[in-house]
């Protein structure tokens, strides 16, 4: 280890921006950050030259990625440097991504869309994570993997969604023959931009196995892809690589390319790409076996590691080495979290609490929250299934809906919102539950995310709810300095993501500690919520 | 029958205020109408000398009764005159009151409130039908009636309400002995008022049947009474009158001091009074056996004509000759209806709704009921039970609450109201379903009351729901025209009140017919609602 290069770089490439933070490897305190948003943003209603795009669709422009990412580091570069610390002193670089973000490229890696060919087709364009436009072939899909008994299907709860690869990729054989044919590679923008880095072609297994159907080391056969469609026999292998890359190690060092588009030495060494809401656990310290990350946001994922491989009934399915090297990391989810709560207070709340709010100087969350904590577990007698995006975990059932009960003309909107934090943390109770059903321990518990770090309410009930003490993070940019950390791994300043992680964690800001009478409270509420999770969960 | 006599007077004695119409008995034509306030109105924080009341206390001051009613005869009177009707012209006179509303008079029939000595006494004025503060005493009282097996109770549906005759003596007794003391009778507003212009004590069988726990020919025995209390022994022919009168007779002829009171000269016959909800039965025309009549208004009260008596599971009870002469007359319920809407609209419609209901000139209900009229049954998928104040008939248990299923980020406001509407036809339906399981046919329905008026929406999902005709009466006066077709029985027009209804009877103003889409489309969601109504109504 060089006296000087004991920095790294992380790349967040979000939804609307990708943020790059320079992190001092010693400590992991945060040197400089910039994030820069993308040009072209989310194209959900037309593209650049004004084709309009069907509905749900959600799509972006592949060079906004390596132009945003340029000036986010032109800028932590600026900020370092009259610090005394210089491009030379970036031991290693990092990158997350959203997936799965897809995109088909030509036989020299270049996106299709920058061919003027294909520049009005919205599928030569980047597939962002949530764009839903694979809908009817998704149900084809599911129907057919149902029908032929696939093994890999109930490891991914008996449903693939819309937002994997193989959707994606279908979708184009069927909206645009001539994008599929003319694609080389369709790729995840993940690995597209580590491509751009490094000129070579990677595949983390987190990606494969999380949203590629890549299980027990086999993506789906050949048969069923011919069944699927003829035209997708050989798929993977030809137009998706058949190459899967264990977490934590290199994807390559920087080319003259990389080096012009971040500004950094040639041969500055780049880890291996990730999921950004898997680059956060080692940024929070979650790098153990037993650790359980609860990240709080539109919607709740629920990330466990463990030491052994298990099928857990109705968990989404687990990677080895997806995250932490040697270690399989399970994911878990509920599908409407805080997009629950932004209904409540869009279609709800009625107007004397909006004023009440306003008067007050609150957002309308905080002031429904102070009305909320004043009341008791139990006391309005509420008790709801939060299953308004259907169930993810343990159900796996899309279809469920939202169940409100214990109404009376006493109820008031606060009442209705505790019920809904409180349903959210049974639901996450159900799925810890589940786990341990199953012989998988857990031992620590880490809340994230913008709920997880703004609503104390919410994470005090969380704690009730589960008996347990949980951890909340103050950090956030957790995406970033967990990049940073595969990046000190990768730049060799560390030999393991645990080391690393030791050193660089963000510190928990606030630890909730469980209440022994909401503890028991919750326990008379949850036999309540499980008798409902039950009756309306039962096909 | 003279010439000339052949107008009658109904007297509506409501919550706030009493109204006087004025009816030609030939064909039904009002005459004439007014409405005078009460001048206390309903004292629920303090009475006339400052006294504050304790919680849930809804008093009147029995002074308000005679006042009123003068007035307001008096201005029918002035209406009348210039058309050449005469006080001489009007051939009978009858009285509906709210009820259970009591008061303790001495034994000159005069209101103990009016004795200085318990001016300060809230005990010694009127009980209001919706006086709560007897919860207290209710409990003790069904809490015996169970022990004890008393085989009245299971006709009340296992339970009596704090709204009725025994425990507001009862709550007096424990309240005020003194005023319990000095009481020569306890009794219904109806009944004094009928003894202020008659001179003749009555208490007709609806009262005592409804309200009275008088059931199969007795009260609760003088055994019960002195469990409950020993100073309740010899209570029934005692401080309460025993006399229990079929209905449609007569309750007397307006004495010296009743021609005062009214105007009207000496010996004019007075009906025997009814509950205020039965006396709109003659009015909208259901006299005969199998005539529902469905009363929508805070609460849905659901009155049927039958030729038999039998008993049904969960209906509130039956009276024979409590409403029309020879039949018995069941009710039913469900507790939250008018209500459910207004703390729907109160609490959980957002500022974006309400100000484009003003932007609109519309009320939040017409608005509402605007979006929701576009949706199709079971489109939203949400299927509610409309418990918000427990359930009346047929589960009987007051502590059941309010469900809510079927929700999803898609979910509006007016999804949820329209589920709400469907909620309580379904509720009806149960109902009506429980009467034929009995036996007890439904050959007609008639619905009534404000919503009835106003919601044209609510009255085809009836329709649709119970796959019958129902017909909706425009009239807003159904208690004063049916206590005039009474008084026209009492004066000697017609022989009976069927008769009298034919020729007397509000017109229905409009029939909403069953949709045959809407009604198959209903038959699922009911099977829906059935289930949810079976799961949470077990005990």
């Amino acid at each position: 280890m060089s006296s000087q290069a004991h920095y790294s770089l992380g790349l967040d490439f979000g939804t609307l921006s990708v943020r790059a933070l320079l992190v001092d490897t010693r400590d992991g305190r945060a040197v400089a950050e910039a994030t820069v948003p993308y040009a072209h943003g989310v194209m959900d209603s037309a593209l650049p030259d004004g084709t309009p795009l069907p509905p749900r669709f959600a799509l972006q422009h592949p060079q906004d990625y390596p132009d945003s990412m340029k000036a986010a580091i032109g800028a932590v570069l600026d900020t370092a440097r009259p610090l005394g610390i210089f491009p030379s002193d970036v031991a290693a670089l990092g990158v997350d991504f959203t997936s799965c973000t897809m995109l088909p490229v030509d036989g020299s890696g270049t996106p299709l869309c920058l061919d003027p060919a294909f520049e009005g087709d919205p599928h030569a364009y980047v597939k962002l994570w949530k764009h839903h436009g694979a809908t009817e072939e998704t149900d084809e899909l599911n129907a057919l993997a149902a029908a032929r008994g696939e093994s890999w299907l109930p490891s991914y709860g008996g449903t693939v969604s819309c937002e994997w690869m193989l959707p994606k990729i279908f979708e184009t054989l069927r909206g645009s023959p001539a994008v599929f044919e003319a694609t080389a590679r369709f790729t995840e923008a993940a690995d597209w931009i580590s491509f751009m880095l490094t000129g070579t072609e990677t595949h983390a297994a987190a990606f494969a196995g999380y949203k590629g159907l890549w299980h027990d080391g086999a993506y789906p056969s050949d048969e069923f892809l011919t069944a699927l469609d003829p035209a997708l026999t050989g798929l993977i292998g030809g137009r998706v690589s058949p190459r899967v890359d264990p977490v934590g190690g290199i994807a390559g060092h920087l080319t003259p390319r990389g080096g012009a588009l971040t500004g950094l030495p040639e041969g500055t060494p780049v880890a291996l790409p990730m999921i950004d809401a898997h680059a956060a656990l080692p940024a929070l310290g979650m790098t153990l076996a037993g650790d359980l990350t609860v990240i709080l946001g539109t919607s709740t994922c629920h990330i466990l590691n463990a030491a052994e491989a298990r099928e857990v009934t109705g968990i989404c399915g687990y990677v080895r080495d997806g995250v932490i090297p040697s270690l399989c990391t399970y994911e878990a989810g509920q599908a409407a979290v805080g997009d629950l709560f932004d209904w409540f207070v869009t279609y709800c709340v009625p107007a004397s609490y909006t004023e009440a709010a306003k008067a007050q100087g609150m957002s309308i969350h905080t002031y429904l929250r102070s009305l909320a904590e004043k009341k008791c577990p139990g006391e309005s007698g509420i008790v709801a299934l939060d299953w308004w995006n259907g169930n993810r975990s343990i159900l796996v059932d899309p279809t469920l809906t939202g169940v409100l009960s214990g109404m009376t003309l006493a109820t008031r909107p606060e009442d209705i919102y505790r019920a809904l934090i409180e349903a959210t943390a049974f639901g996450t109770r159900v799925i810890v539950e589940q786990y341990e059903a199953f012989g998988i321990p857990i031992s620590r518990v880490m809340a994230a995310g913008g709920i997880a770090r703004k609503d104390p309410l919410m994470m005090q009930i969380y704690a009730d709810v589960l008996n347990r003490p949980i951890s909340v993070s103050a950090t956030t940019q957790a995406g970033a300095l967990g990049s940073a950390i595969y990046a000190a791994v990768a730049g060799g300043l560390y030999p393991t993501v645990t080391e690393a992680a030791n050193s660089m964690a963000a510190k928990a800001e606030r630890v909730f500690v469980p209440h022994p009478d909401a503890v028991e409270a919750y326990e008379g509420l949850y036999r309540r919520y499980r008798e409902l999770h039950d009756h309306f969960g039962k096909r």
